[in-house]
C-alpha cells in the first residue's frame, strides 16, 4: 500500500510540479503517516512497509531499506564478481573465445556491472533488445514493466562470430587487451543497424554522433548473454573518485539522511540557470514537508560528441560552482553518470531518468528538449522540444518517479541574472544556448553578467584557450612539415 | 478470474501452438469449469463470470457478454450518430470550418467509427500520438493498457489550420465534397513526417508506399479529436455487403455460437498453403476441446500498393476457394477489414491483431513476415521475417489474445500439394511467394497443381489478361496520338 499524495503547486518562478506521488518510504515527512523505525546502523533504515499480497489481503511486514526509491526489479544488479572469485573466473574466461571491446563497449559493460541498467544483467539478448526497440520496456516474469528505452547490445564482426562458433560463454577483453569479464550463455542475432537507428532516434539522417561512432562502424552481429565483470572498471583518469556506483550513492544518500532525492542530468558546464532550476526545486521540496532534500548533481561521464566540452574539464566547473558556492556543498552530491550519451531526445530521457531510479533518486529534473540536439542535417531541432518531457510522463514503468518538469531558464536583462523565462516580456530575456555558450568561451569574451560564477568561467576560458593554442600548434606542424 | 490453460501442442503439420489462454467466456469447451446460463436470446450468453474487486476479495455476478473476448477499453466503440440525430448534427456541422479527407482518411474514418481501434474515440491527440509512436500502446484512466502500435492520425496543411483559427470543432468533408463526420475539441500539432516514418517503419528509406503516397505528400499539422460520423461509411462498390462491423461480427460468431474465433488477415489471394493452415488452425481446436471453432478469414480492404491484387478480384477470388469446397462456408465467415495497409511489419501486424479483438476473435495467427515486403531500397525483406511473430507475442496489450504462430507453407514436390515445409527435405519444396503467383498469372502460366483450386486460379488469370488487354490498349492510344 503506497502513500499516495496529489499536490498542484503554484508557483511564481513557473516551476511545475506535477502530481507528486510519495512513496511510503519517504519517511521523515511529516505528512507520512507510517513512522520509520532505525536499526543501529544509521544507513540502513528499517521501514515499516504494508505489503500487498498476491491474494489481496493486506499484512504488515518489516522489510530493510536502504534508500528513498526500490531499483527497477526489486534488486539492485551487481555482476562484479566478489574477489575471491575472480583468480578462478579469470582463468574460466582465458579458455573461452574472445569479444573484443570498444571504448564504448566498456563504458556499457560498467553501466550494466553495477546495475544502473537494473533489472538487466547483461548486453540483450533479441527478445530484450525487440521490447526495448518496440515497447521501450522489459516486462519482468512477475508482469510487471521495467522502463528499458536504449538498446543496450554489443556488435560483433562476421570473423568474431565465426571465431565464437556454438561456445555458450565468451571473454571480453578491454581495447588494451586486459580480460573484463565474461558474457554467459550467448544469443547471438542480427544487427539491424538501420532499423536500430529509426525506431531509436527517429530519423536515419548522416550525422548522427552515436550511429556514426558507434553504430556503423560496429559488426553487423549482436551477441547477448549474462555478465560477469572481473574487476570493477576503472579509467585511471583522475576522475575515478567521482565515478559513484548505484549502491554506493544509496549509501550515501542513507548517510545524510535524505528524504528526497532529485537528480539532475547533465554534460554542459552548469550555469546559473540551471543553479536556480537545482536551488528552486530545493526550496519547493521543503516546502513540500521534506526535511532533507538532497541533490544529485550528476553529469554524464561516457561518450559525447566532439564539440561537447570534455569530462575532466566538466568536473572541474562543476566544482568551483559548489566552491564559488552557487550551489551547496552540504545538499549536494556530485558523481558522473557513467554511460555514453546517445542524443536521442525523448526515446534517450527515459534511459537518463530509469538509471537514476536505480541510483536511489526518487525525483528526476526534465527541461526543454532533454538529451535532443539540433538535427544533422535540417536547420532545425531534430526533436520537437517538449517531446522529452510529455514522452517521460507516459513512459512504462516511470510510474515511480516524480518527474519535475520545468520552464525554461533564460538571462534577464532587467535584472541582469538568469531567470526562468517570462513570456509576458519576452523581449527582456536572452537565450544563451550551449552553443553560444561555448562560442563566448572560445572567443575569449565574457558571457553576460551573472551568467556564470566566475570561477566557472574561468574553467572554461582555460579549456579553450588551451584548446587554441593546441590547435595553432597542430596547424603550426602541419605547416613546417 | 479468467481460466488459465497452457497447452503445449506437438503435431506433425509443424503448427506450433503456443501457450493457449482461454477466457472463461469459451463457455461451450468441456473444459470450462463454469457453465454459461442462457437468455432466451440465443445470440446473448449470459455467463458467470467471477469479479475481481479492487480489495481483492472474489465475488459473483453476472454480466452479458455478446462475444468471446472483450474489446479493448471494455466498450465497442461506436461513433455512427443515431439516424434521429443526423439532421441536427449536419446543420450543426455545415457552420463548422471544414477539413478535406483523402480516400485513405476516409479509411480512417470507417475503422475508428465502428470501434476497430476501440477504445480510440477518434484521431489521435498529441498525448495518444506520442504513446502510440513510442510505445505502442495507450493507457487508459485506470491504467490498464490497449495496444496502438500505429498512428491514427489526421494531416492538414497550413492553409487548412489557418481556416480552422481557434474553432473548437471542424467538419470533416468526403473527397467529393460530402458531409461525412464532425471533429470535436480539436488538438492542432506538428506533423513530424520523418519521425513518424523512422519510428514506424524502422527505415526512412524512398519507397514505402504508404509513406510516398499518404504522409509525404499529406500537411505539416495533424488534427486530433472526437470523432462523430453522420452516416456509415459506404463504398458503393458492390462489395459493401461484405463489409461487416466489429459490432456486426461479434453478433454473427454468437448467431453461429462459436466458441473459438481465430482470424485470418491477408491481403493476397488465398492458396492451398493458406488453406491447409486454416483447416489445420481449425482441427487443432477441436483437439483442444472447442466445439465450434469459426475462421475469421478477413482480407485487408484499405489502401494497398499499386502491384498488390486489386480488392474486388481478391474478394472474387476468395469466393471460389470457398464454392470449391477448399474452406468450409459452414464455419467460415469471408468479411473485409476496412482499414489501409501500412507494410509495417512487427509494428503493424499488432494494428492488425488488435483490431480482430476489436471484431471478436479470440485467436489469431500470425505467419512469416507479416505486413512485411521487400526493403525499398536493398535486395533484402526489410523486417526480419521472425521479428512479426516475436513482437507480436510481446506486445502490452495483446495479452488476452492467444496467438497461433504457424511455420511457413510451401509446394510440395513429391506429394504435389501445398504443406507445412519439412526442413529435413527441403529440396522437395517450391516456395511460391506473392510476386512469383502473380507472375504466373500474369504469364498466363499454371502454378503446379495443388497450388490453388481451379475456380480461384482463374480469377487471376481473367484479371491480369484484362489488366495487360488494358495495358495493350493504352499503349496503342499513346502511339496513336
Amino acid at each position: 500500500m503506497s502513500l499516495t499524495i496529489k499536490l498542484q503547486i503554484t508557483n511564481n518562478l513557473n516551476l511545475k510540479l506535477g502530481t507528486i506521488k510519495k512513496s511510503a518510504y519517504t519517511s521523515y515527512s511529516t505528512k507520512i503517516r507510517h513512522k520509520p523505525i532505525y536499526h543501529s546502523n544509521p544507513l540502513i533504515s528499517t521501514v515499516y512497509k504494508p505489503t500487498m499480497h498476491v491474494d489481496g489481503s493486506s499484512s504488515s511486514s518489516f522489510s530493510i531499506k536502504s534508500s528513498l526509491i526500490d531499483p527497477d526489479g526489486g534488486t539492485l544488479v551487481d555482476l562484479v564478481v566478489p574477489e575471491s572469485e575472480r583468480a578462478k573466473k579469470k582463468s574460466e574466461a582465458e579458455a573461452m573465445p574472445k569479444v573484443r571491446l570498444t571504448k564504448v563497449d566498456i563504458e556499457w559493460v560498467h553501466v550494466i556491472s553495477e546495475g544502473w541498467a537494473s533489472p538487466l544483467r547483461g548486453f540483450m539478448r533479441e527478445s530484450e533488445y525487440l521490447h526495448s526497440l518496440h515497447f521501450n520496456c522489459l516486462r519482468m516474469k512477475d508482469g510487471s514493466v521495467a522502463n528499458m528505452s536504449l538498446p543496450i547490445v554489443l556488435a560483433i564482426d562476421d570473423e568474431t562470430k565465426e571465431r565464437i562458433g556454438s561456445s555458450p560463454n565468451v571473454g571480453l577483453v578491454g581495447p588494451d587487451g586486459d580480460l573484463v569479464g565474461i558474457l554467459r550463455s550467448i544469443e547471438i542475432y542480427k544487427h539491424h543497424k538501420e532499423e536500430r537507428t529509426a525506431r531509436t532516434w527517429g530519423t536515419t539522417a548522416p550525422g548522427l554522433p552515436y550511429v556514426e561512432e558507434v553504430i556503423t562502424p560496429a559488426g553487423n552481429w549482436l551477441v547477448g548473454g549474462d555478465l560477469e565483470v572481473l574487476d570493477p572498471i576503472k579509467y585511471n583518469d583522475g576522475l575515478d573518485h567521482y565515478r559513484l556506483s548505484p549502491k554506493q550513492l544509496r549509501k550515501e544518500f542513507d548517510k545524510r539522511q535524505a528524504d528526497a532525492v532529485f537528480a539532475f542530468q547533465l554534460r554542459n558546464p552548469v550555469h546559473n540557470g540551471h543553479a536556480l532550476l537545482m536551488n528552486d526545486t530545493r526550496t519547493r521540496l521543503l516546502e513540500m514537508g521534506y526535511r532533507n532534500p538532497i541533490l544529485l548533481l550528476h553529469p554524464l561521464g561516457g561518450f559525447t560528441k566532439a564539440d561537447d566540452v570534455p569530462l575532466d574539464v566538466r568536473m572541474e566547473q562543476h566544482s568551483k560552482v559548489l566552491e564559488d558556492g552557487v550551489l551547496d556543498p552540504e545538499t549536494t552530491i556530485v558523481a558522473i553518470f557513467p554511460s555514453p550519451m546517445h542524443y536521442a531526445g525523448p526515446t534517450e530521457v527515459q534511459w537518463h531518468a530509469k538509471a537514476r531510479i536505480n541510483a536511489g533518486a526518487n525525483f528526476y529534473i526534465v527541461g526543454r528538449d532533454p538529451a535532443g540536439m539540433g538535427h544533422p542535417t535540417e536547420k532545425r531541432d531534430l526533436y520537437n522540444p517538449d517531446h522529452g518531457k510529455k514522452v517521460l510522463s507516459m513512459a512504462p514503468g516511470l510510474e515511480k518517479l516524480n518527474i519535475l518538469p520545468f520552464k525554461v531558464a533564460a538571462y534577464d536583462t532587467l535584472e541582469k541574472k538568469m531567470a526562468f523565462f517570462d513570456p509576458s516580456r519576452a523581449k527582456d530575456f536572452l537565450f544563451i544556448s550551449g552553443t553560444k555558450m561555448r562560442t563566448y568561451a572560445r572567443n575569449g569574451e565574457n558571457p553576460p553578467e551573472g551568467f556564470m560564477c566566475p570561477g566557472g568561467w574561468k574553467v572554461l576560458v582555460n579549456y579553450y584557450e588551451g584548446l587554441q593554442a593546441e590547435e595553432a600548434s597542430q596547424q603550426q606542424a602541419v605547416l613546417t612539415t
